[in-house]
């Protein structure tokens, strides 16, 4: 038999197993033997709340009353114009904004949305900045496009932005900024006094290299804010924002894959960047998402699922969790929280909560060395029973 | 203002505007003038019949009765496993293979899954063989992965595979050959015998370059064949082939993105073949078709929307066509006919079509000068009155 053709590159990463869908399989094979309720499953941020039933009525109703084939006929490449002008209507409502529909590209999900935008505004070579802890699929988004992901160290403090790492890290090789506010893995929620810093060095840096540098703001979390905690909006901070948002975590259908990107109409070529979006999504076979779902979320705009068992679970862990003495920032989103781990390895420290079928994920894939994720997207009756087994898991090992 | 950072080689492809798209674009204005249903508007391959009841009925019953975070949650990266199942069973014994749930990765359409095809099997600086015609938007598919798409001539006789061209291009550098059968834009439906010949000249030139030769093959229109024509599955005649599949046409969906890419369970590594394509996956944000479309598709699988017409409308088309004295390869399948123009710029024959509202496609960026196509895709009626117009158009010109 001859060479094998298959591309290297591909067939690398096949053994790069993501350590989140690692313990994830891990869980629901525990559950298989001792009954998944019994599986403190931490370890996935798959929506926990049913979507808004006005959702499934608007489906229902599509599909009940709209001509099939123009229900489920080609959407325009660059995306059903009337859902664009509602989705930005409902942005400028609520954020005063002034984008237009031409502003928005609707895409697979905030992933779609971030893969664009990296491949929009950098080119190879390019080094584009992240901040430490970040999601681990950034890697690819950005390393696959010939451009380097460099990742700036985290501000452990309080998980806003480390300006002064940032400063050194910026060069004039960089391209773009991805951030991720309200933050995975953290649950910290950008200030606008962070945003009002970020946005005035970028400026400067701007101004000092004579080359524009983007601000891709990954917000899938926007709508997953608590009590009292203000979620400022990224682009009105920073013209050359391009916001990256997805419809997953607000209307819990992370299956359905819809969101967008929406360009700051004070960005540089503005009036392009939807349509080079359109070029990316040709380029890849990727298209449109789905027509039904487009016009579906386009009725249920300025809706949520209910989300306050997030806020409910968040302080039962906050609240237990500090009381046996670990290191945590209250999260001010997500359903997300980030405790220092009570030794320096952190994948130690998981692997020894397994034994109480607690299942964490260790920091070491965020970037940041000796935390873990909990995932409290499950129901408020598990994360209570959970606590008894996380206070066993300290008494008996630290 | 400093320099831009937008990619430029995507702001470049903004410059070679569609010429489909123009066209459509031109049908659509002058239906504003006069009606669109005084356009013979024969430039888009949009279906233009419902999809079969079965698959709205589907669709309701699982919005109604099915647990939304079920339905609208996230689909396992490689597709959702029973799905895979069902496709694997319907092919099996649809056309006597033997593939499992795992050879099927599911895809956004024949788009997506033809664009992750090629990344699969070829690496920077190889070469993707296509046959003249071809669908245009191969050449993005194939050259911005680094591979090269180079174009074998046409067989103008019948559009079936210019054998002694594709033997003379088949050098040492090509890693896999991109065919389309039942052919866009010419209609023709490659015989057993042209599969037959092929296989044995990969395999051939396998063994002599010591290297695997992949055979990507475009599928879209497997299901659209007329009477008496048969449409052999490509796959049973050589073992390296990837079938790339899309209920887009055979559904008539194109809007909702599913497809699929079918991996021969006796092609090199087929075990590894849709774990590297949901790599591919991951590095363009791309994940999964939505989930409710999925699971909705896997219920009508053997069925397909009543697509009769296209078949009434070819006849009448090539039976007036060729009355005319067009020089034409009646259409096995598909809902393309592709004449020999009358004058040898097809372009401006087109040009000069409009005049009588037809509206053509030129052939030249189907890789083959001096044609036309039409996309058949309306309604009856409408190809009736066309006819008028085609026969003054023609007695007037030529």
């Amino acid at each position: 038999m001859g060479k094998s053709m298959i591309n290297e590159q591909y067939k690398k990463m096949l053994e790069g197993k993501s350590v989140i869908r690692q313990l994830s399989e891990f869980a629901a094979e525990r559950g298989r033997e001792i009954g998944y309720e019994n599986v403190f499953d931490y370890s996935l941020g798959n929506p926990s709340v049913p979507v808004p039933e006005k959702l499934t009525e608007v489906m229902i109703e599509l599909l009940k009353t709209k001509n099939s084939m123009e229900l489920h006929g080609y959407s325009p490449s660059l995306g059903i114009a009337s859902v664009k002008d509602k989705i930005a209507d409902s942005l400028n409502r609520r954020f005063g904004m002034d984008y237009t529909g031409n502003h928005i590209f609707p895409t697979t999900g905030a992933a779609g949305a971030v893969a664009h935008a990296v491949r929009c505004v950098t080119s190879p070579g390019d080094e584009v900045l992240t901040f430490a802890p970040y999601f681990p699929e950034y890697n690819l988004y950005v390393n696959m496009t010939g451009a380097q992901l460099k990742v700036v160290p985290a501000d452990t403090e309080n998980f806003q932005i480390n300006l002064e790492k940032l400063e050194e890290m910026l060069t004039e090789k960089v391209a773009a900024l991805l951030i991720n506010t309200p933050n995975n893995p953290s649950g910290a929620v950008y200030s606008s006094e962070t945003l009002k810093e970020l946005s005035d060095l970028l400026n400067k840096k701007q101004k000092e290299y004579g080359h524009d540098i983007f601000l891709i703001s990954d917000e899938p979390y926007r709508e997953i804010v608590f009590d009292k905690v203000e979620a400022p909006y990224v682009s009105k901070f920073y013209d050359n924002t391009l916001s990256c948002y997805s419809f997953s975590k607000s209307l819990s259908l992370p299956g359905e894959r819809i969101g967008y990107v929406a360009t700051n109409p004070r960005c540089r070529d503005a009036e392009l960047i939807s349509a080079i979006c359109g070029q990316i999504s040709r380029g890849i076979g990727h298209n449109c998402p789905p027509s039904i779902i487009q016009l579906a979320v386009a009725e249920v705009l300025d809706q949520t699922s209910d989300m306050s068992v997030y806020e409910t679970n968040m302080n039962l862990l906050y609240g237990e969790l500090t009381s046996l003495g670990f290191d945590c920032v209250k999260p001010g989103g997500t359903f997300y929280i980030f405790p220092k781990a009570l030794e320096e390895d952190a994948t130690v420290f998981c692997q020894k909560a397994l034994k109480y079928d607690l299942v964490l994920v260790p920091s070491d894939s965020f970037g940041v060395p000796g935390y873990f994720r909990m995932a409290y997207c499950i129901d408020t009756e598990k994360v209570e029973r959970s606590l008894l087994a996380l206070r066993r898991f300290v008494k008996e090992n630290y």
